[in-house]
Formats: structure tokens, C-alpha cells, sequence
């Protein structure tokens, strides 16, 4: 007989917009590739894929071998993951299926940045709406909005329209938030 | 407003050795590997890990190139799949993050077996507690044994000895059980 742990409440991390910065890398790309210089206001409240005057430009970005590899790291969120797991199960659950190059490359992507995260609390998949945890934290609505727990909306400048969802600005919020939570 | 489709049941589907012969795949490399015959039936009731004589050789074969993507199917799965996805919503959910190199290779695998099965569909992922579909369908008791919804045990030689979970023996008798169950 196996004995059972008493169930902690769990936490489902989205990866792109949430511990990696995808804004930023999409403009180094947009800038590399243009020769041109990008004003990162022009992206907010516009959908990621309509962010750039080329609309082909994000596509063929996240298509790129090597783009999910190099992202750079939102503010905090190691620290930040490494302290919500001391009291919260948590899970990194990413859309990586959309990008089968990608998957890969998420995988080695965390395991740098994330190696105290346990393979077998990764999850690359297609819909979110099957993963059963109480909350998830996302920057997309197509997430957030067909999730059963409780849905926080990790800001990015694609969402700032947005209210529906509690939204958190940064990683500092998250930490404040799951602190007036936890379990003792 | 989007409007929301009636809820479906939904059944998450375990990869190896469910749609996938993984046992028969062993086999193979372990004869070409020894060039000695091997006697199916010292598979029953064994983990897969000690299947063989040579106990390194099975974490060897799943970490080796090319073995997820070379795998035989199980006779039935393809055409199970299609029929069920008329009536439900079916997810194929495999625990490939312990094996980083399959991602890929199972992605590819998929798309050869199994095209119709849309990328929203496939999670790989590592724990499938989190899991929050009515069925599954997988044949390690691991899996079987955390999951929240309805546990179907699919057959194989490793499982023999295992009864607390109601068996299917193939895919004959999935199509025959949700054909009993299908919303009309």
C-alpha cells in the first residue's frame, strides 16, 4: 500500500510571456532582421501575430530553430518558482505542441534556467483546458478563460485591454499573492 | 461572447504500449542487440525494466535515437481513434518528458499515425495526476493508480498480475465499452 501525501494546492506555470520573455526576443529578432529600430509601445493591446508592420514576422520567428532556445528570462521568475515549490506544487505547462520544433528546445530551455523543476512536473501541450490544477498562471486568454481553477493573467502588452482575469504585473505580485495563501 | 459547446466526454489515451507495441519494439532490439531469440512470455508479470537478461538494456533502448519514432502500432488503435473521436473528446497524453530525446520523435510519430488527431489534442507530459479528462487509457498502474477520472487498464505483459483496475484487452473491447456508454 502506498501512502498518500497530504494533497497540497498546485499552481500550473505557463512558459512563453510568463518565464520567458517573448516580447523582448520577438523585437531583437524584428530589429536584427528590419535593420530597423521598434517602438515597444506600438505593441500594446495588439495580438503578438500583429505586433510587427511584417505580419508574417512572429510566425516565422517561433518557426525558427534556435528561438525557444535563446529566450531570455522574465524578471524574477526563477526565484520566484524555486519559492512558490516550498509550499505549492508546481507545474511548467506550456502550448509546445503548436511548435514541434520547439519542443526540444523547451525542454533544454528548462532544464538551464529550471533544473530544480522535476521532469514530471513539465507539461507541453495543446489545449490547457485538461490540466486539472487549482490555478494557472498565463498571459493568454485562450488559456485563461477556458480554465476550471482559479485563472491569473500574467500581464503582457497583447493583454492590457483585458480585465476579466486578476491580473498580476510582475513576479513580485505572484509571490504576494500565493503568501497571503499558502498553507502553514 | 463565445458561445460554449456542450461538454463531450473526454478520454485521455496513453501512448506506449496502448497505441504504441513497445513490448514487441524491445523484443527487436534485443535480439538484433544479442542475436539470441527471446521468449515472449518471460515478459508476464515483469516490469518492463526487467524484462530482459540484460537489465541495462531497456533504459538503453529508450534512450537511443530513433526508437520512438521506429515503433510498431497496436493492431486496432488507429481506427479505435477515429471511431471514438466521433463521440468524444479523445486526448493522447504520454509521459514523454522522461525521455527528452522522444519528444520530437513521438511528435513525428503521431503525425504519421495518427494525422487526424489535432496538436490541441496531444499532451506530453510527465505526472498525469493533473490530468482532468472522465477516462484513461494507459497500461501502467503509476498513471492508473493518481488519476482522478475513470482508469481503464490497457493489457500488457507487465500489468498480468494487476486486477483493481477494470481491463481492457485490446482495442476490440475499448470500442465495444464506450459504444455502451456513447451520449447520444
Amino acid at each position: 500500500m502506498t501512502e498518500k501525501k497530504p494533497r497540497r494546492i498546485s499552481i500550473a506555470v505557463d512558459m512563453d510571456g510568463v518565464l520567458a520573455d517573448t516580447e523582448t526576443h520577438f523585437i531583437k529578432y524584428y530589429e536584427t532582421e528590419s535593420g530597423e529600430k521598434f517602438d515597444r509601445s506600438a505593441m500594446l493591446g495588439i495580438p503578438e501575430s500583429q505586433s510587427f508592420p511584417d505580419k508574417t514576422a512572429v510566425s516565422r520567428y517561433v518557426n525558427t530553430a534556435g528561438f525557444f532556445r535563446t529566450l531570455p528570462l522574465i524578471g524574477g521568475a526563477v526565484q520566484a518558482i524555486h519559492t512558490l515549490m516550498k509550499d505549492f506544487d508546481v507545474y511548467i505547462v506550456s502550448a509546445a505542441m503548436e511548435y514541434p520544433l520547439s519542443l526540444y528546445e523547451k525542454k533544454l530551455w528548462l532544464e538551464e534556467y529550471f533544473p530544480f523543476v522535476h521532469w514530471k512536473n513539465i507539461v507541453f501541450c495543446g489545449d490547457k483546458s485538461i490540466i486539472k490544477t487549482d490555478f494557472l498562471i498565463d498571459d493568454h486568454l485562450k488559456n485563461l478563460d477556458n480554465f476550471s481553477g482559479i485563472p491569473l493573467m500574467f500581464t503582457a502588452a497583447h493583454n492590457m485591454n483585458y480585465n476579466h482575469h486578476q491580473r498580476m504585473n510582475n513576479w513580485e505580485e505572484i509571490l504576494a499573492y500565493f503568501r497571503s495563501i499558502r498553507q502553514d
